[in-house]
């Protein structure tokens, strides 16, 4: 399926002036760009450049997403802040956020910044490996769209909302922990649906509690609350969807009670049938290493932690361990000299693009 | 199976006078009681008063853990503190751990205490708990005995290392989380071996990753290191279980890299055959909610997305949907007036235990 690979200066390049035709400042378009691009070198395609037309671009143009970012610090502490996004570009206050909260832990070993009212921030992971970068443990969650349906229930009520986690290691790469708390997130769904796959047994419930696989009518029921995600754990208590369930129920939770934000089915983006903004609302977590112990002493433990668990003994026909943010490395291996692969569905939406907003000198680059 | 109910006042007393004799002075003692007994309280019946001869007393006749607990403050920040519990009691360490994190969250509005060298600490949940009764976010994890394998492994290497939340709400009780990373616990697995009761599918695999549901082969195996409990989320990739195992990671590094002790194979509690310390480590996390917002409001919130969780479609056949914390309420108000349960099996062992301590006064109590 995959057809072309763009290289990412290319792309980052392109992404920026796009941004700044969408009506986006040139400093808060770059931020955006790095962070769908940052997913795709690491392998989140889910939430890669393919994302910048449909939850980006069209919301803009929809009036639901202000392309200026203004937010407002509503509250300050010493080691907390409360931020209101504004409706503003969701990287944007993310990455200040983030910021905001490290610079907090590097004076007093820990900061929190909740956020409110903000718009989607792209691939969660983003924010904690900016604190791994100033060798701190990094934490991050958001909430979304109604998806998942709690333990026992099938309406779709809580988010992906994934528990994000990064922290530095001795090795090549850092501890990269990003996942939804939900067996499935929806945009591998979307992508199951784009290859024309069905879905795993288990990923997806109907109003019956039935298992539901073929991804196109998936997508439809989710919106229209037919179907739901399960939380991890799947449906049911036996095999812990409980816990699962109640992951998201915690990610709920920190995005929107510390920051009086919107939650559940306000983030709807619906009211009265009219497209409204998603409001949603994030929580961002740094905590100082070096307020511990030596970051050296830190990395190498946990480094030694990975390795030990990659050379445990394997299940018969399995020739690998892996430990979180090790695959998300090779990816980037493999992808550093080459750039983004994009399909030639892709290919079609981006010269549309170029068209859309006067960048023709692009085309060749997506033939 | 369950026979009797005994007072919480009876278990209370006599806890303390047993613990006096086994050599844990009087203050510790009731905090060490305080801990198990809330696990019952609660309904946690594996992390319960059940667990008082095997897990502490017993280690204590064999040398190794410390009835006098002489925790130091290895390194203090304003938010942070390493703390050695120089295997001491693992609840009396937690207990002013999860304290000094609460003191510096009410000055900073956030605090973290990480702990090496400690002991079983209970009841997790039981810390985070203290949190919520100050108006605060409560977190925690330990590790413990290595017991699940990582996904596309079968060997044992983590513990089932739970990752805890507590919040306030506005209800007559608090959200609160308190689960392990794999499906199920140890604790669990051996409460179905009291029964004679089969395990359910994939909780735990064999050497050759296939599930094995005898659970009195299965705790004998767990130790020889020949079957391993999986990770939430299950064994293998499709329905999630690097999550659960990621989850795991997360919890072993944040117990042993900032505070720079014992992990997975570490924490065997033999070395040579001998048996030695545990030396496991936990973290606490404490977040103060005024820093944030009015602690009303976030009750408010909080409080409304568990009512809207609960009062969403149900699966067929289901007629509720629980959110964190509430069962374990249900669970108090049954036995608020009638004590714990015993069965006749643990009736027989807090008898030897009045006869070994020389508590004969008790022995009608546990008739």
């Amino acid at each position: 399926m995959r057809k072309k690979f763009i290289p990412f200066e290319v792309l980052e390049k392109f992404m920026v002036d796009l941004m700044v035709k969408a009506g986006i400042p040139e400093a808060d378009a770059r931020i955006v760009g790095d962070v769908l691009l940052q997913a795709d070198k690491l392998g989140f395609d889910s939430h890669g450049v393919n994302r910048l037309k449909s939850i980006y671009l069209d919301r803009i143009k929809d009036g639901i997403l202000n392309p200026v970012t203004n937010y407002k610090i509503v509250r300050e502490g010493p080691t907390t802040a409360v931020i209101d996004g504004q409706n503003g570009m969701g990287h944007v206050i993310s990455y200040n956020a983030m910021k905001m909260a490290i610079e907090k832990a590097k004076k007093y070993g820990m900061g929190m910044v909740a956020v409110r009212n903000s718009s989607h921030y792209g691939f969660a992971g983003y924010y904690p490996l900016m604190a791994v970068r100033e060798n701190m443990i990094g934490i991050t969650g958001t909430n979304a769209r109604p998806s998942i349906a709690p333990t026992f229930g099938v309406e779709n009520m809580l988010g992906t909302n994934p528990l994000t986690f990064g922290m530095p290691t001795d090795e090549p790469f850092p501890f990269l922990l990003d996942c939804a708390t939900s067996i499935a997130q929806r945009g591998k769904v979307e992508l199951y649906a784009r290859e024309g796959k069905d879905l795993p047994k288990g990923w997806v419930i109907d109003e019956n509690g039935e298992s539901k696989t073929n991804s196109t009518e998936v997508l439809k029921d989710l919106i229209a609350g037919k179907a739901a995600l399960t939380p991890l754990g799947g449906a049911g208590e036996e095999t812990g969807g409980y816990k699962g369930y109640g992951y998201a129920t915690v990610v709920e939770i920190l995005s929107a009670a510390l920051q009086q934000g919107a939650f559940m089915k306000m983030l709807i983006g619906l009211e009265d049938g009219k497209k409204v903004p998603y409001r949603i609302g994030h929580f961002f977590i740094a905590v100082d290493i070096s307020a511990f112990t030596d970051p050296e002493d830190f990395r190498k433990t946990t480094g030694s932690i990975l390795r030990e668990l990659r050379a445990s003994r394997k299940m018969p026909g399995q020739t690998r361990i892996y430990t979180a943010g090790e695959k998300e490395h090779y990816t980037w291996l493999e992808r550093k000299d080459k750039g983004v692969p994009f399909s030639d569905e892709l290919l079609a939406e981006f010269r549309g693009l170029c068209n859309t907003y006067g960048l023709k000198e692009y085309l060749p680059h997506f033939d």
